[in-house]
C-alpha cells in the first residue's frame, strides 16, 4: 500500500524565512508512517501496548521546494523494506496545488526503525503479527515509488 | 530566590510574522521553572523518581513585546505560593538589547501546577522535602516580583 | 460559529509522562482559530496579505484532564468579542472517546489577538471587512459556550 | 575549528518513550551550526541581513543510543565542505555522563545548505565573505571528525 495522509501547515510550524521549518518534515512523516500501520490494520498504539517500542535509527530528508503555511500537504508513506529487526519506510511529501491535480513534491525521506522490547529496552526481531499486517505491494506504481525514494537518498 | 536562566531564540522558535511563535513561551517558562527548582537543591528528575509527576493545571501569559531570532533571553521565575496539593510559579522573561544593562520584557506568565501520585496518577499533597526546598524569599524585591506579575495577569 | 477542528495528538506532541505537553494546546487553538476564521469565509493567509498581522497579547489555558497520543481531538473555537483593535476567541477542546458521542473536556482556552499594520508594526483598528466575516452568534448555545470559557478562565 | 555548543534536554523535547523525540536533534544541529558560524566570527542573522538565507536541501542523522530529559548534550560542529552554492555541516552529538571526562555519543548528523539570494529566493553562489570566516581546518583532530562523520553516513 502507498498510504496517504494529509494535512495543513501549521502557523507553528513556519519559520522566519517564511517556510515550514526543515525538522517538521520529520514530525510529518511519522504522522504518515502511523498513518501506514493503521491502514494496514494494526495501530502504533497496540504495537507500543503488546510490549515493543519502535524508536528510528537512521532517517534522511531531501528537501526540494518550500512548503508554506495553510498549504495542504500530503505524505505519501511506503514499505521499503523488512529486515530481522528493523523495517525502512520511504516517504514522498507533496504540495496540493489549487486543485487536487497538481501536486508538487516538495520532500522525499527515508526513515529506519528498530523493533525494541519495551521492558529490556534491547534490541528484537520483528514481531510475526507485524509482519501479516504491513507489507510490500506487488505492483508497478509501488516499485517505482520505492525506487524513486532510495535513488534520490542514496539508499 | 528570583531565579535567572538563559537562552538564546532558536531559528525553530520562530515563525514567518519574524518573532518567537508565541507556544515557546510556555516551554521556555518549563526551562526557567526545571531551573528553579534546581538552584532550590532538587531536581525535577528526582521529584519523578520519588514517584511523583507535576502537570500544569492552569497557564496564563501576557505578550508585551516581540523577541526575535537569537536574541539572549532571560527568564526570570519565582514562586508565588504553595497550596495543598499545588503551587504557582511566576515569570518575567526578557530580552538583552545590546548589552547586560539593557533588558525589554517581552513576556509575563504563571502557571499552577499540581503533584500526582505518579502510579495512581491521583492528586496528591505537597511533599514535605519539596517545601523545604523551594520557599518563598523575603524580601523586598521579591515581594515585589510576585506583585508585578500577579498585578499583570489578575490572578 | 462554533468552529469544530478535528486532529490527532502526534507522538512529537507527547512527553515522558506519556501525556500532550502542555504547550501544544496552544498551537491547536491556533489551527482551532485558523479554520473558524475559514469557515468565516476569510483565510488567516489573506488577512496578512492584505497587510494585518494578528500576534497574541493574551492567552490563557485550563488543563482539566489529559489527552494521550493518537487519541481524537475537537478543538470548538468560538469568537468571544471584538475590540477597537483586538479579538477574543474561546476554546474548548476535547478528546473523542471510543465513539462520537463521548466526548471527553481536557482543556479551556482563550486567546486575545491584536491587530497591528504589517508595514509599520504598530496596533490598528479592527478592519471592517474582518467584522462582516467573523460575529458572534444569537444563539442559545453560543451563549453558553461563551459563559463557560469565560467563567472557566476568570475572563 | 570543531564548535561545541551546550544545551540541556527540555522536558517538551522528550516523548512518551521517555527520550529525546527524535526530530529534535535537527533542531540541535541548527543551534550547533548557528554557533559554529557565531565563532568564525559571523552570525546567521548578519548573513541574512546582508541578503541571503541558507535553508537545508539534505539532511540525515543516525541515532545511536538514545537521551534523556535534563541530560548534558554537547553538539560538535564542523564544516565538511564548501561548494560553489552549499556547505556542508556534520555533527557528533554526545550527552554527559556523570563528568565531563565522560562522554556517550548519541547522534551523528550532517546537513547540506545552500545559499539563495533573498529577493529573488534563487540558487546563487557562496559569498567571499563566508568563505573567508568559515573554513576547514587543517589539523589531524579535524580531518578524524570529518571522516568519522561521512563514514557513518555514506557521504
Amino acid at each position: 500500500m502507498i498510504s496517504e495522509t494529509r494535512l495543513k501547515v501549521r502557523y507553528s510550524e513556519t519559520d522566519q524565512m517564511g517556510i515550514t521549518y526543515y525538522a517538521n518534515y520529520f514530525v510529518w512523516m511519522e504522522v504518515g508512517r502511523t498513518d501506514l500501520i493503521r491502514k494496514s490494520g494494526l495501530t502504533y498504539r497496540e504495537i507500543e501496548e503488546k510490549g515493543f517500542l519502535l524508536p528510528v535509527s537512521y532517517t534522511a530528508a531531501k528537501f526540494v521546494s518550500p512548503s508554506y503555511y495553510d498549504d495542504d500537504i500530503v505524505v505519501q508513506s511506503v514499505l521499503l523494506g523488512i529486515g530481522k529487526v528493523s523495517l525502512s519506510i520511504g516517504y514522498r511529501i507533496f504540495r496540493v496545488v489549487e486543485n487536487e491535480d497538481l501536486r508538487e513534491l516538495v520532500c522525499i525521506g527515508i526513515s529506519d526503525l528498530v523493533f525494541l522490547d519495551k521492558s529490556t529496552k534491547k534490541v528484537t526481531r520483528v514481531p510475526e503479527f507485524f509482519k501479516s499486517f504491513v507489507r510490500i505491494e506487488d505492483s508497478e506504481e509501488y516499485r517505482k515509488a520505492v525506487e524513486f525514494i532510495k535513488k534520490n537518498l542514496g539508499y
